[in-house]
């Protein structure tokens, strides 16, 4: 299907687009019908035999988008052809029911199963981290700030610190996906046509979707579709910190990291030599479609008393979008992360770049002589010499003073402590 | 393709689906590697008949997504299946040009083409505003502030508003498709690989795609998108604004207008009283969605040196979206307005509703008792009995007074001009 | 300060303008300054006499905004202003800390003050919801969808929605403020100049401030901020919902609410009969403000490596109209819904206005001629005609089948739910 | 009146501050008063003495947004200051207006105003970036996509480059600057109360105020304030992406450029080593904050009716936030790029990095043997041996074809266009 579709493959891993396709959503709407009548048929409101035949409809959903037009849902025409494929169960169809409880559902239902993959690649790109913190605990670079160096760290550290975010992003989508609520609330949120059954059929057919059952109706409360529009923006977030930093770290004048190369990839339609961090790109170009789509999710919130007009209707696309730019993201970063060469020799040339300018406190703390220090940064001279010639330090008291090793404070406890997190 | 697609066909119509697809891109994208050899044959720097196959070649693209991951843009595959297909020609394919020059203009392509059906749409809605405004010239309604009545207009100037909002939207899209540029800059965009003939081909090569020929290469200015972007989002936005209106005016304790039914159209799965006006709830989706994808064009503007590592990549998916939304916005209003009930007899009620209060200010301007009209309705008396009984007035100058069709002061007036910005 | 400001008090109450205005992040910078200081003191890492002159001191910061300039952050200029007014202590100041530790620390705290009064408002929101909620429980009204009658709801129903939706939100929010991270890192996140005991300095630092000691620093990873960003915004959406819902009732047309008037609340320059909304339209304003700001807060978790070199210079004053903008319009909601009159025959009034379409559904259900009752309200009549001639009901039959306080399902059971999330 | 605040005098000038302020609104809301009076005394709509004693008046307005909540705007207050302070005249202030003209007309005063300033910091950075493009016209460096080197460049045209982008988006701003367009409708866009003159009152009123007369009444047609939201963000976003190259450029590893440092500038609180793009930095950060604004002015388009209830309200600080974002922005760039230190010899440095590879594709165009480059890059080995020793050219052949000046195709003449936008 996406066979001439030119961009959404770079993009959005196969598992996600599926997880967030059309297919999928009509699975989902058919499995929330489905489950709305196994929950009625449990509580006495319809018959066991309909459940029955509208579990295992097969309705020809083909051309639903184009006769969704008129009611503005798929939900119409998909409850006409399932009536057209029920026989006698036809009546107990969507029974009680009104479009946005089944379309609602089955966002929650799309959201949970895109998640899983969603997830799976956040795990990867944990995995990723700790892989890399793990591996260059000790490998020492520098840190920057405002992109100009600034204290020793270690590649460790750094990794830690975005595994830290990664971990706390996947953590909280964890969270929101075991809480996914179904919805079920009749034309306007009373289920006026359950009788005094309602809540009881709300209760099982939560459990049939394995859903939460929500206090109330949230036809005109968002924040299920809100909360997760934004815990996937934060996750494309962290991850876009990731990628940032690996585009920076891959630049030919740093050179301290490079994305696998080979086969085309990162390779150049006109330059030969060159070996793109393409992983980290394409992540970074994901998240922020993911957090423009969550930007559409925010908004929906305000929507018109029992239904929204027009704000429910942004949220169906926007929330495959929130979906598959956090997934997709997470995707691109782990495979750029999974084939992440690191060269510390570089990182260490790097380091010694500004002539253990970067020890500069570290030796003012030494010598208590900060001003000293800072004249002789000023004035360019090497700090080797300061301590030498200035200050009267040995070469062994020297080496000590400007080795960035002996200058990393508690950048072990962090990486033990992000690792914890993964 | 859209078969099974729930959601698209019901935002976006078909001429505008089909400009903005994959198959779109793609051939965009041939069309301008086409383009190129045509213009490089032109000036010598090519052979005619290498141009002649590059012009003619079909290379099979299926799959192009796919192979575009590595590389993180779909042009490279897309010369490489070119080359294929080209025989001895494929030496010349993508002569000095990069990924970037031949997505960036196949990008000003699709626009180009979209904005068709788009203008079309556009075009199609000030039609409904002028049709609307020329007939109910002299339709007395409320004038509504925050909501609640002001003072009289006539639906003909509400009409006349919306025609001069969207009709100035139409007139900067219809500004910028004429001026959308081609690009061409080669690897680093100084078109090194021409020689010096790189001016002249980008001329050649622009006016063989119809474009205009930019001053600079623009693969580091990203105005050419983000000016689209934008004034697509205002295009979405005052069509956003009409579909608002709409929707206020067809509420069931309004009344004064109603969309077109019959046919499954404005049903509900649960209530068959309804008659919701679906052209307008859709155009406000679909205009949100247009608005989200601008701002991801806007944020792309900011991209490292002479390509960006991310932004521009975003920028693809974000120009289709947002001509798709502002298309489909304009396409959904249009139906909406198109089958336009418009019931002058509710209008007028609803203008009686506040017994007068809202000819206060001709009241007061006409008796110079401004503060006895104020103390009036705030005692809720009618106007009349004021000007009868305190004032004195006869009943015919209480019937002039309180005529709504005499205190409409330049409505026609600006009728008129709205008219001619048709 | 603000006397001259036009705008900012009409949308934000002077507490929440206090606890983010620059008085308010001095103080918290100078509180970091002085909690940091303690905690090194108790750690032994600097003289106890420094921290108790740190503690005390109070510099001119006048003109600090002009003076970080050069730095780009107003922490340096406050250290050098602190510096000057703590004697011997100076060297102690800001021991081992970086700019983004006062910085970051600071907003946390910011954040946790402000949300006093930003909770409080929310508070107050959730009282008017229960309030409304208890009291109108038995309120007929129509409930709306897509803006057009749908079936009867109870506005004590409408109550519960509402104050579910904005008591969730404060759920997560104070579940955020009670996590609140302290920063501390040092020049680049390895508190380097704190050797060993960096971890327990963090542990008393965050202590002091009466925020969480993170697992590690959080300079490269903003979800604190972001996810803060997300909460507000939601809030904020939560509240613009209701707020939404009150300008639709009352709509002149409509009728069924009014916020207070007199004293010049909600009225018009012009028109002397009008009874605006005031508070809610101020409500939604300040939430699209919230969001506006939240957005930079997204979009910012994408910084450069230690320190971001922009991304974060975008935080502060985001900071502050996020928690503003939630802030302000949970103020005016609250003012809007303290003193809103309802009327309950109104709403019984629009209920019937279209005779008894409403229940359709019910109608259908008792009779189980969906059909017959799909045809009569297509043809106009009215229900009670076709339960009476076409059915043969009698008159009490049919009085009960269109009774809508029988066809109310589970809205009491709702309205109980939401009273205990209260 | 900034004096505490940390924030603002860090991202925006002193000029741009004031014209946006409290006061500059309140001064333009008093103008367009006076502008009204004047305009309806020259027609006869009112007397010439009203007129003067209106211009005249110096009404009390200390507290104003405080006295604006009831209303929900500051025009409300305002009239009733004006009204007191003009004795006899008081009848005939604010006549035949609302408090949306008012507004509207003092918001398109504001940006007028304000856009002085704006427009003079974009000014300056076009000037900036033409005097780099002149100064190093040859100054030769390494172009870079997705920041790998890719072909050689001058630095000179990357200004050139930048300076398009800022003199396009400033033209765009200059145009709209010149179209701002007046308001006057009335209560609800009728003009009713000025009976038929209406048009000829609208176009004095207009000319008194610099601006221009509009078709309609554009109290429902956002155009005006969105498409100068648009190009505010524009601009910023042209401003960004230069800043975003400085700090790029600026990196401690690429060290090409670097902001002016000294007195505190640049510096950090703990590192005396660094000398952070300060300017850049600050101007990244405004652009966004400008963004987030102008993404309010488009969602404020969709406005209720005659006057929106709440999007409206949320423009005033928008606007001003917009403006302040871009100019503010733009000031930071140019103080970053007026005090701009070039390296020629860094960027000659690193662009032979990378051992000839930049020129690869000149080579394998000179030699037509591209596969022999290629496969010569993909083993590492040295152009020049290549050249030498598989393809037999003579040392001076090889010099010319790894010579980076020799291959900088149409550079030049991209220049001189460039510098004619300026």
């Amino acid at each position: 299907m996406t066979s001439s579709d030119p961009f959404t493959p770079i993009f959005v891993p196969e598992a996600v687009q599926d997880a967030v396709s059309g297919e999928a959503w009509l699975r989902a709407m058919l499995d929330v019908e489905a489950a709305l009548a196994a929950a009625e048929a449990a509580e006495g409101v319809i018959p066991a035999e309909a459940a029955g035949a509208i579990a295992a409809a097969a309705p020809d959903l083909d051309g639903i988008g184009v006769a969704a037009r008129g009611a503005g849902n798929p939900v119409v025409p998909l409850v006409r052809a399932l009536r057209e494929s029920t026989g006698d169960a036809a009546r107990w169809v969507h029974f009680g029911a009104t479009s946005q409880d089944v379309l609602d559902s089955a966002a929650m239902l799309v959201a949970r199963r895109a998640l899983g993959p969603v997830l799976a690649e956040l795990d990867a790109v944990v995995g990723d981290c700790a892989r890399l913190a793990r591996a260059h605990r000790g490998t020492l670079m520098a840190g920057r700030t405002l992109l100009q160096q600034a204290l020793p760290v270690t590649f460790g550290l750094k990794a830690a610190g975005w595994l830290a975010g990664v971990a706390g992003a996947r953590a909280r989508l964890r969270e929101l996906r075991g809480a996914l609520p179904a919805q079920l609330g009749g034309a306007a949120g009373t289920l006026a046509s359950l009788g005094d059954r309602g809540p009881a059929v709300t209760q099982r057919f939560a459990a049939e979707l394995e859903l939460v059952a929500p206090a109330l109706p949230w036809h005109g409360d968002r924040r299920p579709v809100a909360e997760l529009g934004a815990a996937l923006a934060i996750a494309a977030g962290a991850v876009e910190k990731v990628a940032l930093d690996v585009v920076l770290l891959a630049q030919t004048e740093v050179g301290e990291a490079a994305e696998a190369s080979g086969d085309g990839r990162g390779g150049s339609s006109a330059m030969p030599q060159k070996r793109n961090p393409v992983g980290a790109v394409r992540a970074r170009a994901s998240a922020r479609s993911a957090r423009a789509a969550a930007g559409v999710l925010l908004e929906a919130m305000a929507g018109e008393h029992e239904r929204a007009a027009g704000a429910w209707h942004s949220e169906w696309r926007a929330l495959s979008e929130a979906l598959a730019g956090a997934g997709g993201a997470a995707w691109a970063l782990h495979e750029g992360l999974s084939g992440l060469t690191v060269d510390p020799e570089r990182m260490r040339a790097n380091l010694d770049l500004t002539g253990g300018a970067l020890l500069a406190e570290h030796v003012a703390l030494l010598t208590g002589e900060r001003d000293a220090v800072e004249r002789a940064l000023r004035a360019g001279r090497p700090l080797a010499d300061v301590l030498r010639d200035d200050l009267g330090l040995g070469e062994e008291e020297i080496a000590q003073a400007l080795d960035p090793a002996r200058y990393l404070g508690a950048a072990d406890a962090f990486i033990d402590r992000a690792l914890e997190l993964a």
